[in-house]
């Protein structure tokens, strides 16, 4: 395909004239427009604010924007359904995901696609440009390799180091998943769930369930329901393993699912009606697969009392935007040294808390554009990360 | 000193309270309001744009912001006169560089400010990270690494990599001399000048004014003059001594300034009135050190015909602020794959031709705020990219 061509079938495609020239600037909050302000603003006066940082390093969070800049750091290689299109053809998801951070929290973010080979590589390179940042947001990269570079740059960096893909999902899905419970006048305590895909997002899902209290949980790969002892396990889906399905259930997802509660799909693979039909009462799915859930909501609506999908055209969308702009905006207003996991619940109860008396199957989780979820999500995560003894200020 | 005393001390500092919360933010250029809108900027229409650039790499230059944004890099080991601060006091500078990109030249840029061990480190990672940037420019890293960082980069990238102390510095010292050499009544090969520094600055200025064919070029370092086979000589310094004082002179700058025409200071050793009266008639002294000249320009005035300093309250201000934006909003314009020789003197040039006929001692280099530079530099370097065959566009 030629540019020429390129261009012309894309001059149809409103997303390309929305993405002409990018979607960012870097804009000056100060104006310099003289030498007295040059003077201030850069040299000589600017020596006397560096001087006072090398004196003082926490003076970096008051005289720079570091304290209120945060990276999206991807390799290109796991960029929403698309894998592995390298750093440059991520570019518009990184900017794009920036854009939603200053707009939704104020904050500023920068997108950092990197040629890097493999997990050392990341590592260093982030650690390396860690001094710029008042944080590390981690975005499409691929799993297994995703889980690594996070564990080992929050064991390395005291700034929050967040992939968006795990925990901004495994919020979202915990909240809403504590307001399907409510409806149907349960606790996650009582809940057996049933999750499909073992990527970033279904090992952060589950983890975080696990953590939440749940009931029982399966996780399920290509090759049917995880279970100790199965063979060729990952080492993540070893440990996956031994933290779920309590009740040892082997084989196909279709078998987990049969008298399951909850249905999380956070892969493409299809589930058909008569699966669904095969759930307990008052059951609740998840279909998240984007664009195509793994069953119409329409249709999981003839046997499930709760359906949510990743859909904006359908109810209850659970999207990352809930969770990643406040989890950011409160864990640098609190100048946080990592993102615990009692943040991340809180974040989920937080957003859970707006849904309030209008619960309803239909409205299990807010709007993505209801103003009030990113105040209130910052306020959790800020006030969880000075209980957790990890805030600055 | 605490925070606080910290505080109260750097309350009275107008430039503290410009630089609180730091002076750049991250802008989207779209808005999302609704559905609609984040369908397109972000999920699932992001999709299509992303699959776009996979197919066709040159599109990222169309849809996204790579095309205009430049990384601001250093290892805060040379931050000003300041020496090795490291990068989190090196970040007020390199903020108040981008803040100029965007302000005079309409450049996005972003302050990366690297913790970083060595010339490999520092290559290894600016490489990794060039997919996000149409241009890298270096600053504020000590000599000699500053040298082999860029070679290496510069080799490796197929974006602009420019360290401006180097060519920034140079660009300006040589339009300024081309014109002083003008007012003279000289050309560059009628002039013997010597250089005092043979840092970053020095080391370039000279290498620009030998490729602009000047007579004869002498500098020295805290030794005396460099000639070939001084003991100890850096290979940096062999290579310079190889291409400069071809008069062979050797022993203190003092003794090489006796009948020069041009003194052009970069380093803060101060000079003598008592030397600066050895200089040929109508010498010229560019006193560039900050906040201190090397000699005091009034005192030099006494016995030069043109003076120029690196301070805005004097006449002729050698500020790089005249190049820098015009060679990136040029580089960036014509997609340049490197910065020329070629591109930095058409630069030269640019600057130099502006003053016209209002050339005087007291004005041989244009204001740091006369808008006609940015276009008339980014024009010249542009066209010249074109002209080197550098230009993708």
């Amino acid at each position: 395909m030629s540019i020429t061509d390129s261009h012309s079938r894309l001059d149809d495609d409103p997303a390309f004239a929305l993405h002409q020239g990018g979607k960012l600037h870097v804009e000056p909050s100060v104006e310099v427009t003289d030498h007295e302000g040059l003077a201030l603003a850069y040299t000589p006066g600017v020596a006397r604010v560096c001087t006072a940082i090398a004196d003082t390093p926490e003076l970096v969070n008051t005289y720079t924007w570091k304290s209120s800049v945060v990276a999206v750091v991807t390799d290109g290689s796991a960029v929403l359904g698309l894998g592995d299109i390298g750093p440059e053809a991520s570019l518009p998801v990184m900017e794009g995901k920036a854009l939603l951070f200053r707009q939704f929290a104020g904050v500023d973010a920068v997108p950092i696609a990197l040629s890097c080979d493999g997990v050392d590589d990341i590592v260093e390179t982030v650690a390396r440009m860690a001094p710029s940042f008042g944080g590390i947001n981690l975005e499409d990269i691929a799993a297994p390799r995703c889980f690594e570079i996070e564990r080992r740059l929050r064991e390395r960096l005291d700034i929050p180091v967040f992939h968006d893909d795990q925990h901004g999902t495994a919020i979202v899905t915990v909240a809403a998943l504590r307001n399907a419970a409510r409806l149907t006048g349960r606790t996650l305590a009582d809940l057996r769930v049933v999750v499909s895909g073992a990527g970033a997002a279904g090992v952060a899902v589950t983890k975080m369930l696990v953590d939440g209290g749940i009931g029982d949980i399966a996780v399920a790969d290509s090759k049917g329901v995880i279970y100790s002892g199965r063979e060729g396990l990952t080492p993540v889906k070893e440990e996956l393993a031994a933290i779920s399905n309590r009740a040892g259930l082997q084989g196909s997802i279709e078998t987990a699912l049969e008298g399951a509660d909850v249905f999380i799909g956070l892969s493409a693979g299809e589930v058909p009606e008569s699966v669904v039909a095969t759930m307990a009462p008052q059951a609740t799915v998840f279909a998240m697969a984007n664009p195509n859930p793994e069953v119409h909501p329409e249709v999981a609506r003839r046997h499930a009392s709760v359906v949510a999908t990743g859909r904006s055209d359908f109810p209850n969308q659970i999207n990352n935007v809930l969770a990643f702009p406040g989890v950011f905006r409160g864990a640098l207003d609190a100048r946080a040294t990592d993102v615990t996991e009692a943040m991340k619940l809180a974040a989920a109860d937080a957003i859970a808390d707006l849904v309030g008396d209008d619960l309803s199957a239909d409205y299990i989780i807010p709007s993505t554009f209801d103003e009030r979820v990113v105040p209130a999500v910052a306020a959790a995560v800020a006030e969880q990360a000075r209980s957790d003894g990890v805030a600055r200020s």
